[in-house]
């Protein structure tokens, strides 16, 4: 979170709207994929420079500018001035410690929200910021890295079939949505793996790294949550939205990611009393242990002490101790140290105090 | 919780609209009912194909088509098809995750919730999603398994008297909705016994078990919370519903499951306050527990350490201790054996440290 | 509560309007009395059959019908009949697990609540359900049990003077209403003793069975809550409705019993805060109690324990000890046996460890 | 908390607008004070009886009448008759136990609250209650006891200067809850010394006594915030309403007054956070004062039993002990016995576990 | 927080509008400093009397006046009296323990916030007032310190570049809160750094020290929150304003400010969670400690004290033991002393229990 805080600070002071990228700088080029496809026809095409854009801006077709990496300032200033955004969207697009929002603006609509993956093994979330600019018929995704994420959307759009190639920027804006709300799923089901292994170590043998591990999660969560809850918010304003370039045919699809969002925000909160509930679990499992061990030390002391005293009888040297000259005073004395112990440790299980 | 999310999150990347069914394969073929009925007719047949719904499209009376099992997929297409249900709606009923909603649409609405039963013996519940489709004169209820859930219903529409055979599809509606919430009733009585049993185990003999216990409870009303609480928001967008599919002089049956409803979600938030009682009681019982343990500990330890002690100092060997030599010495040590733990006990007990 | 649901549960299943006695069934006849008053005249008397009421159906003289048991149905549903009573009012008059709720009908209005009386003594309270129907010019209450609930109104009826006798319906569902509120005002100040009378127990000597007092009071603070909280938001809409039943010049009267609602609420909650106080102080007298505890075994280890080690070693029978010979060796060890301890204990004190 | 219950429990049964003082009889004769000025002139008297008030009914200068102590009832209810007061109001000026509100009548305004006074010493903390009617040109202030709360209000009139003597009876009652509202902030000193006092306990030596302090604070706090949270949402009313008497000149001080109001709800909010966080200070004390008995206990048993034990081998009776007759080996003994503990002290720092 | 409560009481008595210093003196002489720019040119210069400024009150162009220092009233009231400042507003800007808030007024608006700066040693917060008041054509900024905390907005307005210049005072508003905003990264960024170095200590060696930074963070942050979270509110109740003074040009600026807010105060809730689970922490290992000292104390109690009962059987004086006399007793015995704590450690080992 240090960083987050740290780069942002260290803007303060600057005029609003200098394109400076703020945020980790992951060393990537950018790399940017042009698709231009509609009902009939699709393609793709590596882009360098904006003059190669700028062609699709008044076509019919569809134009999908997809921008990974945020190096390329200069690239992407002359994008806001080519398709006239707003230089704090700009700015927006280029500082990754946005919250999730959705903002209208007359000619085109601004989406910017987190796409989260997780490292498997180790419970490590990966935030990527996804800005999403939507035009009548051009629509550009800014972000951080290079990755597959948007693969399977390619494969659709290559494919043909289905409703992705005859609608337009707004039901693509969907498609993007849904991948990158639906990602969430394949995080909490690992939340929920690592969830069940720490409350088996909890149950068998808790320790101070079980305690950790908790904590390290409840954090974790905690910024979770600070990146997903305000999607639900943002989905519900874009379905409120009166815009123009949102048409109505794709509202039941956007309430379908709502939906979406909506599961998994209830998910997260779930987690947060399940999480409270291991918190108590490992409390209690450490007033249970030093319970065992006090019952150990119980019962050592409570046996040996008053046998101890007992020795301690016929240790003395008085010379007026008649038992010291009976013959059968040792034997009967071993007799005593074997069945008080019994006693004992019967009185004690009877009283269920061991 | 990991299948629900692990089946979503396999579909992730698909266009929206594929049929697929996602959820736990409950292994049942699907058993399709027809009961068509009017004030005067009713009749009840198996039903194999879509042809066999089709001919009651336009007819007058009221068609209730029951599917139980989602496994043909085929079917419910060519439902989907027939009644020009939208694709999502079909991919909603298939995918058995939905959070209970309920959606309008021009022709028809779309409701889907939970019914929950519980197996007495142990507090294992079962959710099965139940979507009911309302048209004008016909009504599509799907369920994930073949049960006898609707029995009653059937009954009373055999029965024949009653509102139900002379009003419509709301009517119907309203009874099946009734049917599925007041099962809830069911669980929150067994749950009532389990958190009187566990407060019972908590007073006599707390375990480790009865904390595992208790967190199980905890973990199962939070995935029951999240499949009931929205229940109530849900009948209240539909008595709220200004379709003409639901008349207004069904609006006051709504209104009694609302307050069902109500009532059911009240029910669970004072069981989350009870279980956190019951996790305070179990706390305190640990910690009386070792309390009791360090009791006996301190008796025995303060008690005999001092004897041990008397003992010990006329077990040494100096050769000038007059104290040796007397004759009466060793009879008066045991009346001091035998005054000090008398005394140590009674001063103890009054100042009510033991 | 298991009752509650029990009986609600076996329910489940029959049609909407059938009229059976859901609730414990209180072995108590029906006692009705019919009560007609204006300003001039007012009669009271017994009634038995339905036909005794109806000739007061079109006076103009207010007609006050207070129904005591319910167990008989047929005359509860033979008024129905003759008041048009909706089926499903007459249901929730009989099923004695109501939320408190008010509805609004066409001619008459539904009010439903629980009146609370406490058993001084052991605090069980008693719950009874009374319904309310409040029609042009005439009134009906249904209480499960025969009592002395209203006896005041009816001597102030009797009395003749103030305005109840001049006002109509509306102003006798004041009076009811807040003879019901203000019995909870007895109620809280039971609460209010016992919480005191905790408090002191737990500050002087906390047992096992204080904190069964504190899971009692709160559970049944939980059952306190959902009967009374939704009392203050139907308060609010009756005042809010604009039944031509309810005339303004009433608002007044029914805006105090809001206030009284309102306060009575705000107590029930500051109740709680006050038991988790209370919840908090016994974990910590248990935890004091403990510290005591160790105390006095601290204590004696640790000042017999070196005692004993020196007394142990004199005791060994090395044949070179130079000490066992000394005359005053004895002696000056019994100063040690008695310096060391005060030492000791000086010290402790000192550092406040004790 | 109990006296007020009761008193109106007791009152329960009796007629709407019975004046009768419920409350605390605080032992005063009423105090009457009449106040009339206009820009030019004041006059202030002591008033007896109702006659004295009338010729000032519909004198175009603004009186105002303070009432101190609610004995005189006769008083109380001619002032009612007078001037068209409610009854339902008389009574809530004299029942002594009212939520702060505000009430809108045609030729009045009614507004009553609390006044929180301290006494430094202990925290006890007096509440007095507040009425104020509020008339065209007439004021009525009903307070429980005679007291200096309005001497500075009375000083600015007769001091000539400022808005005070220029405007209203609205600027009036804005004067008087300002006056009533800053009073708050002296309790609330008074509360954060108290704190801080007692933290510094808690860091020193917290006793079971500081325990009781932190209850006692809470149990204040939890009434004062009765007392004072609802004066927040009054003056919002009061602001919000568009009665004539309220004149909008004076909004923006009522505003003013509402800010305080604010701030003070925030104060006490955060005391309750404050006073959680002593509490968890308390338990970590209390934990940390176990820590220290037992390390003295470690200490102590794990350095003496092993020497114990190891005198315990040489003082056996064996005839066959060759160490017996060593003539260094009671020296080299000695030696153990120091060099033993050293180097479990030793060890024990080094492991941090003393 | 006593002094701000202190100062308040102090003035409690007073007629409003009483122009008094209410805050801590922070002992500096007022700096005044007067910026008049347009697109065209810029000029600043220290002012030291009203009639320096009111040149300014028609001209065309931006004046910013910047008052730091609160000492002057005279000067303040004299601005107030020529631009026609309500005195409310005066008092507000001189008592500086105002809450954030915003108010609109015919000619003018009021701000009023908190800048929040930190000493990255020790965790201490200075809140500084400043107030706003923005006019068509000049703006009012009052502080309480002398810094150079506007620094950099001077040096973008002398740079001359971007839109400041060309834009008016709202504008200029916008430039001022987002300084201020931005302020609270810093401070985030260090409470962020104290957190994980308190975190770090936990889990390393925590005493009781760090629970009292636990607690010093916990109350810092409670006054934090009171600064910091009703700015969001503030800068909402700006942007739905509809006041003239601010242009709608300007809007999303103000919304960008309110995005930074909202995200301050999510980070600022989301040290709360961190916060109490840092407690969790503390307490748990405040419970492990004690297991560790437990454990110790179990081990050499549980070893040594059967061997001490051994070793004092043979220390009897029995005349007839029979053992004493054996030749190989002593070496046995010396096996036994080491075989059982051996077999014992190995035990309690294989149990877990240590």
């Amino acid at each position: 979170m240090t960083d987050s805080l740290n780069s942002i600070s260290e803007k303060a002071g600057m005029p609003p709207g200098s394109l400076v990228h703020v945020g980790d700088v992951l060393k990537t080029e950018s790399r940017i994929t042009l698709i231009d496809y509609s009902a009939e026809h699709i393609e793709e095409q590596a882009v360098y420079a904006i003059e190669e854009i700028l062609p699709y801006k008044d076509k019919a077709t569809v134009t999908w500018v997809n921008i990974e990496g945020l190096k390329n300032i200069a690239l992407i200033a002359s994008i806001g001035n080519a398709f006239n955004i707003h230089p704090l969207v700009l700015e927006d697009i280029l500082n990754t410690h946005q919250r999730p929002k959705f903002e209208e603006y007359e000619d085109y609509l601004y989406i910017v929200l987190k796409g989260l993956s997780v490292d498997s093994e180790e419970l490590s979330v990966n935030y990527e910021q996804i800005s999403i600019i939507v035009l009548d018929n051009l629509i550009f995704t800014f972000k951080e890295v290079e990755d597959d994420l948007f693969a399977p959307i390619i494969k659709r759009l290559k494919n043909g079939k289905g409703k992705i190639r005859n609608l337009g920027t707004d039901y693509m804006t969907y498609a993007i949505l849904d991948m990158i709300v639906d990602q969430n799923f394949v995080l909490l089901e690992t939340l929920d793996e690592i969830l069940d292994s720490i409350e088996d170590e909890l149950l068998t043998n808790p320790t101070a790294a079980t305690l950790a591990s908790i904590q390290r999660i409840k954090r974790e969560l905690i910024s979770i949550r600070r990146s997903v809850l305000p999607v639900r918010d943002m989905l519900n304003a874009i379905i409120r939205s009166d815009s123009a370039l949102i048409h109505e045919r794709v509202h039941i699809y956007l309430r379908d990611v709502y939906d979406h969002a909506l599961r998994i925000s209830e998910s997260i909160e779930s987690y947060r009393d399940i999480l409270s509930g291991l918190m108590d679990i490992y409390v209690s499992s450490v007033s249970n242990k030093m319970n065992e061990i006090m019952k150990i030390l119980t019962v050592f002391a409570s046996i040996f002490i008053p046998l101890t005293f007992i020795a301690g009888i016929y240790g003395m040297n008085f010379e007026y101790m008649p038992e010291l000259r009976w013959k059968w005073a040792y034997p009967v004395l071993w007799i005593a140290f074997i069945t008080i112990p019994v006693v004992l440790l019967v009185y004690f299980r009877k009283k269920k105090w061991l």
